[in-house]
This record gives structure tokens, sequence and C-alpha cells, in this order.
């Protein structure tokens, strides 16, 4: 059989013309597309520029035994898309920087790029450009997007106050799960609950309507995505505002695969909130706003919004069950206790 | 002695604080900057945004033998804002996406943010925002541009025509014959011009001024950036607009440094011309464009802006001396030769 050809044997040139054919024609929002010195687009009139990047390194966010290419093509994607959504924005545009071993094959480039290409039509975004370089290691995909949004519909960390109502979309846990099973040598596709939470840990699903509606609507005082996970997003968003949270263990929504797996080893709840990679929003809701909210959950098409718990005056992050307080379980960190390192 | 702290024993959020800090209070353009999902700023009235994304990767763009953890910072941001200026546009807005060896000391993390933000100075660009990871192995700086260019004042690369003239500014071959020198284990300061080759390899200066005026004042029909050599850029350009080009050799201006040290093992022009680095830019001038183009040359400040050859029907891409013609030598390739692995 012949080997597929790596993309060290293409070259650079080759590579971006495989890339530019492979996302088709120019888009029409763009002036410049992919192939000269930096793309050029038109601002949406009237809106700001929402920015952001990300990335995803090989050995860090991703082990290629549990991902396949286009999973991360997928996922480089999604994960920003998800900070634009953080926001209240809309993504518009994406930039997309590879490194890429030499060795790597052609197949498995483009299997990179049909994944980026499916959450690309999913979230309306475009590829405006990039670039591509060789890595002596790692495969790293970094991406950033370019969104808008209204002036005055911004939706920061920082704007929380005491008594904001904490509310958080779908369920958390689930990505960790996932990991967690496919770590301890889960092969297959597994049973029940667990299979979505493999599905979440591959190829999140960012809550871009949830978060635009949230946006324009000027339903929430703040808002955060949950990619470390539920104890880094209620932290941060308590640190940036000058409060603190109460969060209900009893009310939290824990997947139900995540519930069944973590419990094996004894408590859910910790696991499930310190695990990464959810990808839900997390909003604080001033009482004066709850009938604008009531809007962006009856428009969340079956994503359920639960309201978790509360920011505080009391600078502590503390987390409430059968009548006891606790800190918080921290959440997931990249220069810590890592479970990829 | 106290050994300098790791990144590792500090955390991300500790190091996100830590880079809002240096880069000072947050800039008037930005409606949101640094430690949010993203960041927000409002587009310039009347301007496209122009768009790019670069990347400097240990072991394949620089090696910390060669180059200071400043150097690396500084030249992150001057590859792409040379891009950006390549497009007749002006640089605006920055994201750093730092991808960092867990080791790395956190004087040296300083290091390197006080390289990028000279160069940020200089260009009068803002540091919007960024994300930082972890690296299972190389250091990588990857830096995404935010410019803004008025409508129909783009450079593009496939504007050129059969009988354009192409200008090159600076010299060429300086990075290549610098890196060259660090590579034979040269030490302390070289002598002479080659001083100045390894100031280019370690922090190339983007020509920002020139390739803004040379937009706004419409003075060319196409432009591109010398990142991986002249030979790469005449042929990116010839490719792209449609034609060959001929390069004249005796008009080539080496760099006096180059010239000195490849002349030692031969022919200067071949390195010279594929040597990558060098972050000069080449425009494509039709011959009715001449008088703007002169205006240009006036405003470049001591830059000299040197004809060096023209584009031509016959697609091939070449190079006259002796009044003999022979392929124009190719570009620095990243997936081919490397120099640095």
């Amino acid at each position: 059989v012949a080997a597929s050809p790596s993309i060290g044997d293409l070259g650079e040139a080759a590579l971006v013309r495989r890339i530019r054919e492979r996302f088709g024609p120019q888009a029409s929002e763009l002036a410049v597309g992919i192939g000269d010195d930096a793309a050029v687009a038109a601002p949406v009139r009237g809106t700001l520029d929402v920015l952001t990047t990300d990335s995803l390194v090989e050995g860090i966010h991703f082990d290629l035994a549990y991902s396949t290419f286009e999973d991360v093509g997928y996922k480089a994607l999604a994960v920003n898309v998800s900070d634009i959504a953080a926001m209240g924005g809309i993504p518009r545009l994406a930039l997309l920087s590879l490194i890429l071993p030499g060795h790597l094959a052609v197949s498995d480039l483009d299997g990179l790029l049909d994944g980026f290409s499916s959450m690309a039509s999913a979230a309306k975004v475009t590829l405006a450009g990039g670039n591509i370089t060789r890595s002596p290691g790692p495969l790293i995909a970094d991406v950033t997007v370019i969104g808008s949004a209204r002036p005055r519909r911004i939706l920061r960390r920082n704007g929380g106050r005491p008594g904001d109502a904490l509310y958080l979309t779908g369920s958390i846990g689930g990505a960790a799960a996932g990991l967690a099973w496919l770590q301890r040598g889960g092969s297959g596709a597994p049973d029940g609950p667990l299979q979505d939470c493999v599905a979440r840990h591959r190829r999140p699903v960012p809550r871009l309507r949830i978060g635009a509606i949230a946006g324009q609507t000027r339903a929430a005082s703040a808002c955060i995505d949950l990619s470390d996970g539920l104890g880094d997003a209620v932290a941060q968003i308590a640190a940036e505002s000058g409060t603190g949270a109460v969060i209900d263990a009893a009310a939290l929504p824990l997947h139900p695969g995540a519930r069944d797996w973590f419990s094996a080893d004894g408590d859910p709840i910790v696991p499930s909130v310190s695990g990464g990679d959810d990808y839900e929003l997390l909003f604080a809701v001033p009482r004066k706003y709850r009938g604008r909210f009531r809007g962006v959950i009856n428009h969340a098409r079956g994503i359920p919004i639960t309201p978790i718990g509360e920011l505080t005056a009391d600078r502590r992050v503390l987390l409430t069950r059968n009548g006891r307080t606790e800190p918080l379980p921290a959440g997931f960190a990249h220069f810590g206790s890592d479970p990829l390192l």
C-alpha cells in the first residue's frame, strides 16, 4: 500500500493552497481572504469587534489516543466561539494558526480541517486566514475569532453585584467523566449517558444562541464560559465583580453520566465542579432583570438553564450542602494538576 | 541564591494578572481589555479590519542560544505588524497567545513581555488580550494583529501586471548572515557590518511607515513582505498576479555584512536571496504610478528603496547577471531545508 504523503512532502505554499481550496471560494464578507499577507474584512456597521484567541496543545488539551483529528479541528474553533458567546457577541471570522509536525499525514491535516469546517458551518464563522508552520514536537491549533456585539450589550465578568442570582446552562462534569473513562482505558463506544460524556469531551457544543440572546436583551450583569470548570468560573466572576458567591450543591445540574461515573469513586460533586471542558455559560442576573432573563430561558430550545446560587457581599466562594458550607472546589489548572500530563 | 520561581509555581490566573499589570491601565481604545473572555474594541470609522496571525516556535524560528527572551517577544510582534504593513494598513491591536513550558522562569516570561512591549510601543499597537497555556515542549508565541486600512487602499499580492517595476526596501541577506554567524559559534559582539546582521536576525525592523504611505497613496499595484526571503516573495507576487519576473542581480541591495560573510563561501547572491527573516517590503509599481511612488521614496526617512527588476508576461521567475539568466533562488521553506532543525 502507498503511504499517505506527509505535509513535509508538500511544503508550505502547497498547504496554503490546499486549505484555500478546501474552504471554497472566498466568502463575500471578506475583501481579502486566505493566501495574502493578511485578511481584510469590513466591520459590521454599528457594532464593536469582539476578539479572542485560544489554543489546543497536543499532550495538554487533547490526546490523539482519545480524539480524532476531526475532533481536534472542531474543538479548536468551538472553544473560541464559546468565548465570544460568553461576551454576548456573535462570532464572524476566524484565523487558524497551525503548528504541525512535519511527519503529519496530509490525510490527518484534511481531517483536522474538516472538523474545523463543520464547527465553522454550525457557528456561521468564515475562515479568513491563518498561518501554518512546523512544530518540533506537539501539534498545536491556535485559533483567533473576531465577533461582533452592539455597544452596551457586552457581557463582562465584572458586572455582578451581591444578590445577583447565578444561572448555569446545560450540565457539568460530563466532559471530565468522558475523559476519565477514556483515560481508564475505555474503548469502543461506552453505554448510556457516558456516551454523551465522551462526545462532550471530544466535541463540546458552545452555547452560541443563548449567549447572543442574553447579550442582545441585556438580561445579565455578568457572564463567563466554563472552559476551566464551574469552580474556576464562579471564582473568576466573583473576583472580577468584587463579590463572593454561594453555590447550592443540591441545585447543581450534574450530567447523568458524570453522576454515575464519579459516584463509583465517592462524591460526584467535587470532580464535576472542578472538571474542565464543559463550555457551558454562567450568568449573574440581578433581581430586576429576572423578567428579561426568563426570555432567554424561553428561547434556549431545550437547553436547561438552572439557578445554582448567588453572588454575595462576603468575598468567600462557598458551596452549601446539607445545611453546611465548604469552599467551592477550584477549577482546572493548566499549570497545576493537569489531567493529561 | 534563591532560584527564580517558575511560571508553573504561579498558575494561570496569577500569570494573566501579571500581564495585565505589566501592560498598565486599560488603553482608551478598548471597551474591554486583558482578562475577560474576549477583548472588545470599536472599529475605526470608515476603515476595514486587516487581520493577520503568525507564530514563533522555539527550535524552528528561534533558538534561545542565539536570542534572548526579549528578542523573542519583540520579534513575535514585529513579524505580524510587518504583514499589516505589507497590506498598506496600520496596526492597532494585538492578541498574544503564549504556549510555555511549565519550568520557564517568571523572569524569562517578564523578559519576553518586555520585548513584546517595546515593539508594541514602536508600532503604536495595544495589547488587547490573549491566552496562556502550558507547552509539553517548545516555547511558542503566536500573535494576532488587527490593523486598519481604508477601502481601495489595500495592497494585495495579486495586483501586479507585466511591466510593473519591482522595488525593494532596505537590504537583503542581513538576517541570514547574522544567523549563520551565530550558528557557526560566533560569540560576543561581532565586528563591523555583521553586528547589524545579528541585530536584524534578533530584532527585525518592520517597514510600517513605508507600507502605510504606499497604501494610502495607492502608489503600488501589489506588495508582500520578505518573511521567507526575496526569492519566495518574488515567486509569490508573480504567481498571485499571473506573471513572471526578472530580477537584476547587479541591482540587488545586499546587506554589506551579508556580502562579506557569504562571499567567504562563494557567491553571496544565492544565500542572500533565499535567506529568510529580512522583513523588507517588495512593491510592484506600474509605470503610471511612478510619480506617486517617488512620494513614498521621499518619505522613507533614509531607508533606501531600490528598483531590482520587473514583472513579465513570461511566467518564469528569473535572475539575470552578466547578461545571462538563471532561475531565481527559492525562498526559505519551513517544511523543507530548515536552517534551525
